[in-house]
């Protein structure tokens, strides 16, 4: 499953094969990209902060995707605002896993994505380097029944 | 003076040149970057978010490594937060436009600098999109001289 949402992202995404992500692991309630520090690195040797950002929403969304996938559904889904620190400089190879901010919210986000064809929800991203959280990523995603 | 930010920051910030991020123009108030869609194109044929979210970023880091060059300094600039809006679809080559958020903060953030080495300020970017604003981003830098 990991493989053949890490296809599915380098060939639809190219941004994500450029930044060479991996997908390391898939759960119900958490997804788990890395990446190496090489093509993310900026003009002083640490992690580029667009990168960064780019490998958290792309955490936050190839969860949320893999998640709906998990009950059948297959919206768009759409970022509509996020925030984010970045805590700790990151020096080498780094992770973003994704988890929802509420997870009592699912139940919810679910029964009025089924009746509406829409619904909201918020996705939460730490980046992860050298065992310590370096940044906190906060989404909020939209789900439009095609 | 285009062309030679435009030469750093491919060769320094591999994603800039993966991104094809264009420098458009630079001047005291404000820096433009552009990039065509196809390499930060999503799984839906529009701009990925971490591509918008990355140029967005790129843009208010330049204006501000230029802005303060132009007054003979050279400290190291870093993000530390930041927010952004995704408020229309992208579906063709794009811009982002970088401005301080508060102009009348610039001689304190200066002041700050100079005296004490290190100060803080807050860049604006506005992501365009065939003529319409598709995207605001706000973050805030630390600017610490070494």
């Amino acid at each position: 499953m990991t493989t053949a949402l890490q296809h599915y992202l380098h060939e639809h995404i190219p941004l994500a094969a450029a930044m060479q992500v991996h997908v390391d692991a898939i759960s119900t309630h958490a997804l788990t990209l890395s990446a190496p520090l090489a093509p993310n690195i900026n003009h002083r040797d640490s992690l580029f902060g667009g990168s960064a950002s780019a490998v958290a929403i792309l955490a936050a969304w190839a969860y949320l995707h893999s998640r709906v996938r998990q009950q059948g559904l297959s919206p768009t889904l759409v970022i509509q605002r996020n925030s984010m620190t970045y805590d700790q400089p990151v020096l080498g190879d780094f992770s973003a896993t994704a988890r929802l901010v509420d997870e009592a919210r699912w139940p919810v986000f679910l029964r009025m994505l089924q009746r509406r064809g829409k619904a909201r929800i918020a996705v939460a991203s730490v980046l992860e380097y050298d065992t310590v959280a370096a940044g906190h990523f906060s989404g909020d995603f939209v789900a439009v029944l095609r």
